[in-house]
């Protein structure tokens, strides 16, 4: 084991696990005891009990978000179970707390079958103001999130999709503004129909994108589809749009397209590809850990802007600018539901981060960025208001 | 509103609720960022998925206890709902991670159906590493602990049920001490036969003592009780005991008894009831907010020993005294299971943490006393290793 493992492994051992509770109130004595437990908590709980909404404002369950998982789709390792899921989730639940603030928990859901899953939460539901689903696998997490969202007045979102399209839209914002072209009338190439390529594809089809070819592993989605691997989440998508895609291969339909959104494998894109696409090509290769084309070779082959998911190159569109801002915008201005409108007001807000001072390889702010939580929260907050 | 209470308002809204959740790690760069999360958390997910075990060595769930209530009992208020409990169950969280460092969650079910409330633990179960149930009602709390127990290889405790049975016994192995009296040949009367009365009789009768009156409203528990409104949690201690009570009433079967223990409502004994216990009667009147006798009532009518619930009087039987070292206990010797036998550990424990130092009033220790925790984890160390 290298050294560098070593220090994750302590790092995650030390405190078991990278987050605590944190007591908000010292009990030094019988009167403070009094006031945080019995009998001081008997009065609050009478408040509750007359109107169940007061919960919101006297307990931990108006801010907490569950961040959920069954561990059935993590990243670059399949579906690994729910325990296996959990360091994943605890990792997003510490970049909550660390970039806006938000109480987020970690919670594993041992449960394979859709609606007993919904159950659960539904049976939980009290504890918590939002659920954020993650690494659930498609078709399974769009199942889950419409019956959470008509059962619960909660807002759920699910990062893999709509954190993923928020940060796709924010992204392409920009890179449309740097190639002068207008981001409605670009034509795009979404490679991997799972979570997150079908989420973004119906983002960029709310506002106003309409020549969307959205393609997976057996090849282009056609309009009347007949290939029963593809769910109907995908079909309906691909019918709606109505847009002819003009072949049935990724080396097909990529020519004389304007982007690239790589949410699938790496190395399924060629400079061959990049090459046929339109005049300066936007190339979002964001394939985890490696890109669907190794940037030096898009740009080499003319790409004008290449992002990827990771920090060691520039353009990192990752769902971290998205995720603790949004969810602390719902939360302070009680919004219930992560509506497309919300993900576009979410997704400008990111673009707008940097103001005028984009360039190619700045398409979106650093993950560190202070300004973008304040931005994402006083953007919906002028939104919903 | 008193200005207390509006203190007690003002301190349980300024944080929302009285926890926060807190980082064990201070994200502050893309390095730390790639430790905290990914890719670093994916290499913990590899070796939790290898060994699914190693997810209580690397994530917070190995030392996150759930506090679970469905406000179906809440002490004084009654069946106030799921979210009406949650005050009550946060501060008690509050107060795991100020007396002994446990963490522990305030979660609300919100569902009826006893398999169902099961099925939802059961489905949650990889998040926590002990369950904490709180105010659930009689016999549903009885047939919840035995189902999570068989299901779950996680410690289920119910705190109305074992914390009281636990304090109570400790208490009692004081006073009998001081009274000079065998703790296994005293006769008790418990009144009140719910959750924690019935715990606190099987307790009693698993150290040895034999001679144990059950009471509640509708009078005394008979052997082979034809009484419908009892149910077979009560009927089949009474009949497994078999210990004949001497009479229908509590005034009946008070006559000669060495120890009154009350888990009911208030003024149900009277001064006359206590002159006729055995000499140097025992009176544990736990009735909350008010207890079953008042103490100046009882000494007067030749009580030897009187304790209650309530902070206000001498030797305060509380549940604060075991729950937060014996959670501590359980996960620190991963302990599975909270039987009898680690019952009485603690309980003994407690008992011992004054020493010598015992004298009718303080036959338990302050519920501040910082020995307690140290006491109770060392003495379950000591039996368990």
């Amino acid at each position: 084991m290298s050294s560098e493992e070593d220090e994750i492994l302590e790092l995650h051992e030390r405190n078991t696990g990278v987050l605590s509770m944190h007591p908000e109130f010292d009990v030094k004595n019988k009167t403070d005891l009094g006031k945080a437990y019995t009998p001081g908590v008997a009065k609050i709980a009478k408040i509750i009990e007359k109107d169940p909404s007061k919960k919101d404002v006297y307990t931990m369950s108006g801010k907490l978000v569950a961040l959920v998982t069954d561990g059935s789709a993590v990243l670059g390792l399949g579906n690994v179970g729910p325990g296996a899921g959990l360091p994943i989730v605890e990792g997003k639940c510490l970049l909550y707390k660390t970039f806006s603030g938000v109480d987020a928990l970690p919670v594993a859901i041992n449960q394979v079958n859709v609606d007993e899953f919904v159950q659960t939460l539904k049976n939980m539901a009290p504890t918590f103001a939002g659920i954020h689903l993650e690494d659930i696998k498609a078709p399974r997490c769009f199942e889950i999130q419409e019956k959470l969202e008509k059962e619960l007045d909660l807002p759920i979102y699910h990062d893999d999709q709509q954190g993923t399209a928020i940060v796709v839209l924010a992204g392409l914002i920009n890179a449309a503004k740097l190639v002068h072209k207008s981001l409605t009338n670009m034509s795009v190439v979404v490679n991997g129909a799972g979570a997150s390529g079908l989420a973004t594809a119906k983002l960029l089809a709310y506002v106003g994108m309409k020549k969307i070819v959205l393609v997976d592993k057996d090849g282009v989605i056609q309009i009347n589809d007949k290939d029963e691997s593809n769910n109907k989440y995908q079909k309906d998508f691909v019918n709606e749009l109505g847009y002819e895609p003009n072949g049935q291969t990724l080396s097909d339909v990529i020519k004389d397209k304007d982007v690239f959104i790589g949410l699938s494998v790496n190395d399924v894109l060629s400079k061959e590809d990049v090459k046929n696409m339109a005049k300066d090509p936007i190339i979002f290769a964001l394939a985890n850990p490696k890109p669907e084309i190794m940037p030096d070779d898009a740009i080499d082959a003319g790409a004008a802007i290449v992002a990827t998911g990771s920090s060691q190159y520039p353009n990192q569109v990752n769902n971290v600018l998205a995720f603790p801002g949004l969810f602390k915008a719902l939360l302070e201005n009680n919004v219930k539901k992560v509506t497309y409108d919300i993900q576009e007001t979410v997704a400008k807000a990111i673009a707008n981060v940097l103001g005028d001072k984009i360039d190619k390889d700045h398409i979106v702010p650093d993950v560190f960025n202070k300004d973008i939580v304040d931005t994402i929260c006083q953007t919906v907050r002028n939104k919903v208001n």
